[in-house]
C-alpha cells in the first residue's frame, strides 16, 4: 500500500490535469467560436455581421448562399486603413516628386511641383483634381509595370506615418482584418475595391490583407505593350484608363468580378453606389460604413453628425441619412471598435 | 465435409473475385495516374505538358512555382472550342439581328442588316470591322447587364451548330478540357483570355470549362450606372471599353490578373503577344498553339503550312516561324488529338 498510494495519487493528479487541459481547450474553442471578432465591442454592428454570416452559410436556410457566390468587397482608404490627413498613395506621390526633383530643375518654378518641393503644406491642402492629375502622371507613369511595382515596394517598406511613426501597412484596422478573416473562414472570397491605384495596392495587399493581386479592383492608367531590349514590357502611360470610384465601383465590380457582392464595406460617399449595388441583389446582403468619430484613437471627420468636414473620405450627412433609410450599418469607430490597431 | 467443400469453394471464389477487383481498380488508378490526358496521342505536345507540370510542381526543384503563382490562360475561339466557319458569338449576333428585325423595319434597306435579314452568306463573309461594330452595337448593347445575360443564356441553350447539329457548348475540345482539369488538379488557376465578349463567355464558362466569371478576361463595352424603377442597373452602351486581343491580351492579363501566366494556350495571331508575354517571365513556362490541320474531324486552315487562309483565327506562317524559333509547341489537331469532342 505504501507504493500504491503515491501511484494512485499520481494517476489522480494526471487525471485532474487532463480534465483541466480539456476544459481550457474547450473554453478556448468555445470562446473562439463565440467571438470571431475579438476587437469589436458588443453591439449592433458586431451582431449584424455574425447574424449575416450565420444566415448565408446555413444550408437549407432561406438565405443560404452557395460558396462560389460569397463575394465580399472592401474599400481601402478609411475602411481598412488610415487615410488621414491624406491618402498614403498621395504621400507616396509627394515623396516621389521630391525624389525626382533633381532630375527636373524646371519643377522649382512650376506648380504644383513648386509647392511640393518647398513643403508648402498650406498650398498642398488646396490642390485640386488637375494638380493631382499632374502629380500622378509625373510619379506613377512613364515606367514599366514591373518598375512601378519595385518603386512602390521600396517606398512602402520605408515610409512611416508622421503620427504613429509606423509603416502605413501597420495602420490597418484590426477589426476589419478580423471581418476579412471571418468571412474567408466562412467561404467568402474577399476583394479590395478601391478608388486608389490597382497596381499600387496589389504590391502589399497579399501580406497586409491576405488578398491576392487578382482580387484587387482599383483605378488604373492605360498601359502600352512595347519592347525594351527585345523583351516585352507594359509601359504605364499618363492617361487614365479606369476610375474605380462612386458609380465606377459598381462598374468595376461587374467588370472584374462579374458577380454581385453579398457584403460590402466602405466609409465615404465614394462607396455609396457599391453599397447600393450590393443591396439591389436578392436575398440577405450586408452593407456597412465606417464612421470616423474617434479623434483620440484615430481621427474624427464627417461632416455627418456635425464632425469636421473633409475632402479625404467625406462622410456626408446625406450618406448618413441614406444609410439609416436603407438599413446600412454605420460602424462607430469610437463605440464599436475595442481595439483599432494590432500594435495597440 | 459435404457442406464444407462448397463453402470453401465459395470463399475461394470470393477471394479470387476480390483479387480481380483489386487488380482492376489498381490498373485503372495506375492508368489514370500515368495518363491525365487520355484524349491526346503520345507525342511531343503531350509529353511537354506533362513534363512542364512535373517541373513546376516539384517542391525544391529549380523550376518550382508556388501554387498562388500557377496561372494558366486559355484563348477560347479555336483553342477550346470550334470557331469555324464563324465565331459562335457572331452567330449569336446574326440570330439576334433577325430576331430584332420586326422592331426595326428600316433594317430591310440598311446594310449590314439588309444582308443579314436576307441571309446573304456571300455578303456576310465580306463584312468588315465597321459592319461588325454596327451589328454588335445593335445586338449587344442598349440593355442592362442582367438582361444581356438572360438573352445569351437563352440563345446558348437553344442554338445549334449547322455541321454537328449540337449546341455550341458541346463543340469544346476534349483534349483542352483535360489540360484544364489536369492543371487545376496541380494547383493552377485557369483563366479564359478571349478576344470575344467577356460577359458573353461568362454566361456558360462555369458549366463548360469549370471557370467562374471572375476568371474570364475578355473584350467589353462601356457600362453606365443608371436607375430603373428606383433600382440601379448597369446599362451596356454602344462604346467599346476594352479589346482583349493581340497586345490587349497581355494588357488584359496584367489588368485583370496582375500576375504573369506560367502557361498560355492560343491558336492564332491574336494570341501571339499573350504567348510572348508569358515566355518573357522567369523560369519554366509553357506556350502552346492549336494548329487546325484536321479537315476530316474539324477544319483545316492557316495559312501556315499551306492550309487555306482565313479571317477567323488566322494562323499565319510568321506565327508558325515564331513558334518554332521560340520553342512554342504547335499542337497538330490531326496528329496530337486522339479524340476531339466528348460526344465522339
Amino acid at each position: 500500500m505504501h507504493t500504491f498510494l503515491p501511484k494512485r495519487m499520481y494517476r489522480f493528479r494526471f487525471f485532474i490535469s487532463l480534465i483541466v487541459a480539456i476544459l481550457v481547450i474547450s473554453i478556448c474553442s468555445v470562446s473562439d467560436a463565440a467571438d470571431p471578432l475579438p476587437s469589436w465591442n458588443d453591439g449592433q454592428a458586431k451582431e449584424r455581421i455574425i447574424a449575416f454570416v450565420a444566415e448565408v452559410t446555413k444550408e437549407g436556410g432561406p438565405n443560404y448562399v452557395p460558396s462560389e457566390d460569397r463575394i465580399a468587397t472592401f474599400d481601402q482608404d478609411g475602411t481598412t486603413w488610415v487615410s488621414h490627413p491624406i491618402y498614403a498613395q498621395a504621400v507616396f506621390a509627394l515623396d516621389r516628386v521630391r525624389e525626382l526633383a533633381p532630375k527636373h530643375p524646371e519643377w522649382k518654378d512650376e506648380e504644383p511641383f513648386k509647392s511640393v518641393i518647398a513643403g508648402d503644406r498650406e498650398a498642398m491642402t488646396k490642390f485640386g483634381e488637375s494638380d493631382w492629375e499632374i502629380i500622378i502622371a509625373a510619379t506613377h507613369t512613364g515606367m514599366s509595370t514591373e518598375d512601378f511595382e519595385k518603386i512602390v515596394k521600396q517606398w512602402i517598406s520605408n515610409a512611416k506615418d508622421p503620427r504613429w511613426h509606423r509603416p502605413y501597412t501597420e495602420l490597418v484596422y484590426q477589426p476589419m482584418i478580423e471581418v476579412m478573416d471571418y468571412l474567408r473562414a466562412n467561404g467568402f472570397k474577399t476583394y479590395v475595391v478601391t478608388g486608389g491605384g490597382q497596381e499600387f495596392v496589389r504590391v502589399y495587399a497579399q501580406s497586409v490583407y491576405g488578398i491576392p493581386p487578382e482580387q484587387i479592383v482599383g483605378s488604373s492608367v492605360l498601359t502600352k505593350y512595347e519592347y525594351r531590349d527585345g523583351k516585352p514590357i507594359l509601359l504605364r502611360e499618363p492617361k487614365v484608363f479606369f476610375i474605380d470610384d462612386k458609380a465606377g465601383k459598381a462598374i468595376g465590380i461587374n467588370l472584374f468580378i462579374g458577380k454581385r457582392p453579398y457584403a460590402a464595406f466602405g466609409n465615404s460617399t465614394g462607396d455609396r453606389e457599391m453599397l447600393e449595388w450590393t443591396q439591389a441583389g436578392d436575398g440577405k446582403r450586408l452593407m456597412m460604413l465606417v464612421y470616423h468619430d474617434d479623434k483620440e484613437r484615430e481621427y474624427a471627420y464627417g461632416p455627418a453628425g456635425g464632425l469636421p468636414d473633409t475632402h479625404v473620405g467625406t462622410f456626408s450627412q446625406a450618406l448618413m441619412d441614406e444609410a439609416k433609410k436603407n438599413g446600412w450599418i454605420v460602424i462607430s469607430m469610437k463605440n464599436d471598435w475595442k481595439r483599432i490597431f494590432k500594435f495597440e
